[in-house]
């Protein structure tokens, strides 16, 4: 099936008939739902891994995200349709293909360089198996101008021209942990760019199979790498512009927290919630895109920078909150005990990537505090080679440093099960009238009250 | 009517029976609305301003605000009733209030100092007239803390006690332009501030006589102070955010504003439009007043600073696009006819502070051009006392720069009535392949393409 060169209904009725050969790299988070969406929906589909455990698992039906509703039974139907296949092996697998999807994950090294190894690792993968006709598509979420990198690559190591013989084109996964299958069947709108104009239809074509909600076509590939950054950096500019209020509210001796909730009953007013720290693998990661490249380019994108700088003292900010915190009870931070509260850098997640715990545990141990853990979804095995610090076992501590803002431990502070002094709050998880009333002392971000 | 000393159902009764006189110092475009619409209510009300004529006017029963939809039937029924007299002698005045509003305007001078001189100057006049239990309520927007100081204000000069003798509040307007009736009677909640419960219940019930939707009472003065100015500022921010794109997608060859349509599909994401420059009494004044406070007290805020710094570089960016413009079709800028499209700060707005067209006008006359200006709404008199520049009679042009975007000047471009051969868009008014279809060498923020 040489989908670049057939119509928009033939590709459509070839792929619920099982004629389109869809080859997926990576098997994770993402690209695991992804797989197991497209091929419930007719394409054949064989996942490439490099995991091979996560690869027998899947190939006996397993599903390795419990959390996400919805794939344990899409899995097992389309593993056991023999719809979806699992492989480590990439050479026999880009044979196979008509339609290539590159989900692997891209992050950012310590001076927010992208690595782009790994995708450009599968694209000479790729570029193995290559034939006219063929399409390759990049759902990972990259900097400006990779796809036209992609494209480049494959044109020299195939010697065949892209937008003739083969097409190339971004369509950014839009999606969140814990509801993959919605969001990947119809959440929002279906983002597709591509520099050719039979790619974007071919391409187009194929997204309308799988999203319910529609795609939109952009002009390039350019635009559409632009569209998914731009919704990670307005996020990430907006935390930052909620910390600095926040910053401002502790100086001026007001809750940050109180004028934002009303500020936000005008309609035009989205100020965001500010906190100890951006974590994760997509909001802190890709305005590093954007500012490596202004870095590199010469572009002067003083805006992002500040905010990169806001959201980076965030974790220091919270060290100096827990100083005071302490300092209100008499005590140094050498041979205090700290209980630091969640290592995640989202409840129930369990993803350490940018947790501003890193930056608070190494601060607060560089002061000789006395450390411990309390996160319900880290294994004792993360704290220990993560984070070097005990899980906490309920001994008393003179301060907890909230970095997560587990529901669960606001319970046992308003049940008084926690024995400490002070609590710091870096992410607003509790009421502080609510808390001071139980005799705690209580500081939190943006809290100048 | 001592309002500070009885309870909310009271006031309410006294309210709507003509029971309570109502002082509103400012008749401006704020002021007028709120004076009428209060006297619409019950209450009886006397409007202090300095302007004899427009003073007048009002009590002529003209209406001066012909654009504020439903204004013109309110004040003619209430000035009718005698229910609100207009008068410059605030010495009569200030004898007579139970509530005194203040809604007279706060600018900033050159390097971002609020002039709140008007402000104190009235705040002194009512404390010639001050009595127990009367209340003072800001409507104008402040400055975090000018409340507090304005309660001060009043004691020194009145030897009473505030929050016990008297009252003071702070209940930002929050209205539009063109919208005026609709915003004070219940667009959004009405958000009232005060230091002590009685005066926060008070003018609570005040203003639930008043707005429709209802009330939030917030816990200091300080608190609504940062409501409105957060409101602002988060709109300040992100349109810093959409220029810094835009020049962005200016290098990297795309359409910022394709890109920003289709990351807002995304519902979490918000993305302002980008442009020339912000105008106007509101949005550019209150970024202002956190800027000010944190230089004195050496807060740094290097975010909302950049903001400041990307916005103000929008005119410059202009004239840059400009002068590529008319490098495009082989002229210098020295010699060549610019026409300017719109000095006011919002198409059909007659108002012109802070408009980007100061500073692209300064610039482009410093290089030597030919300007005109065409704009609906500003007056020969504005154009020659304000900007020193004729209005455009039709006169051929080589470039069009749109500052202010006129639907109407889109389609005399669609149209070919103008004879011009450049177009740089700073509104992104136009659409960019209509406009290129039809011969003209186009230019446009965020347009890298």
């Amino acid at each position: 099936m040489k989908i670049l060169y057939v119509d928009k209904h033939a590709i459509k009725e070839a792929f619920k008939n099982g004629e389109i050969n869809v080859v997926v790299f990576g098997l994770g988070k993402l690209g695991l739902p992804l797989a197991a969406v497209i091929a419930s929906k007719g394409a054949r589909v064989i996942g490439v891994d490099i995991n091979e455990r996560l690869v027998e698992r899947i190939n006996n039906g397993e599903n390795p995200l419990p959390n996400e509703p919805g794939l344990g039974e899409l899995l097992s139907r389309v593993v056991g349709e023999g719809k979806l296949i699992a492989t480590t092996d990439w050479e026999k697998a880009v044979k196979k293909g008509d339609v290539y999807i590159i989900i692997v994950p891209v992050v950012v090294d310590s001076i927010g360089k992208p690595k782009l190894d790994i995708i450009f690792d599968v694209v000479e993968k790729i570029s193995l198996g290559l034939e006219k006709g063929d399409i390759v598509i990049i759902e990972t979420t990259l900097p400006i101008g990779t796809t036209r990198r992609i494209a480049k690559i494959l044109e020299e190591r195939t010697g065949l021209k892209c937008g003739e013989d083969f097409g190339v084109a971004h369509a950014p996964e839009r999606t969140m942990s814990g509801r993959m299958i919605k969001d990947i069947t119809g959440s929002y709108f279906k983002v597709v760019g591509a520099d050719d104009e039979r790619t974007l239809e071919a391409v187009g074509a194929f997204y309308e199979m799988i999203n319910s909600k529609g795609v939109i076509k952009v002009k390039s590939s350019i635009t559409a790498e632009a569209v998914k950054v731009f919704e990670g950096v307005y996020r990430y500019v907006n935390i930052a512009l909620a910390n600095e209020l926040a910053i401002y509210a502790e100086k001026k001796g007001f809750d940050v927290m109180e004028a934002i909730r009303v500020a936000n009953t005008q309609p035009y007013s989205h100020i965001h919630v500010p906190g100890a720290g951006v974590g994760g693998h997509c909001i802190p990661v890709y305005i590093r895109f954007v500012l490596y490249d202004a870095l590199e380019n010469r572009i002067s994108l003083q805006l992002m920078d500040a905010a990169r700088r806001t959201n980076e003292n965030m974790p220091l900010h919270t060290v100096l909150l827990t100083v005071k915190a302490l300092n209100e009870i008499g005590k140094p931070v050498r041979g205090s005990k700290v209980l630091i509260v969640g290592v995640a850098y989202k409840p129930h997640i369990r993803e350490y990537y940018n947790s501003p715990a890193f930056r608070v545990i190494k601060e607060l141990r560089e002061m000789g505090a006395e450390l411990f853990v309390y996160d319900p979804i880290a294994t004792d095995e993360d704290l220990g080679k993560l984070f070097n610090v005990p899980r906490w076992k309920g001994d008393n501590v003179d301060v907890a440093v909230i970095l997560t803002g587990y529901p669960e431990f606001a319970e046992m502070i308003y049940e008084k099960k926690v024995q400490v002094k002070a609590i710091v709050d870096g992410r607003r998880l509790l009421d502080p009238e609510k808390v001071r009333s139980l005799g705690y002392v209580y500081k939190a971000i943006g809290l100048g009250l």
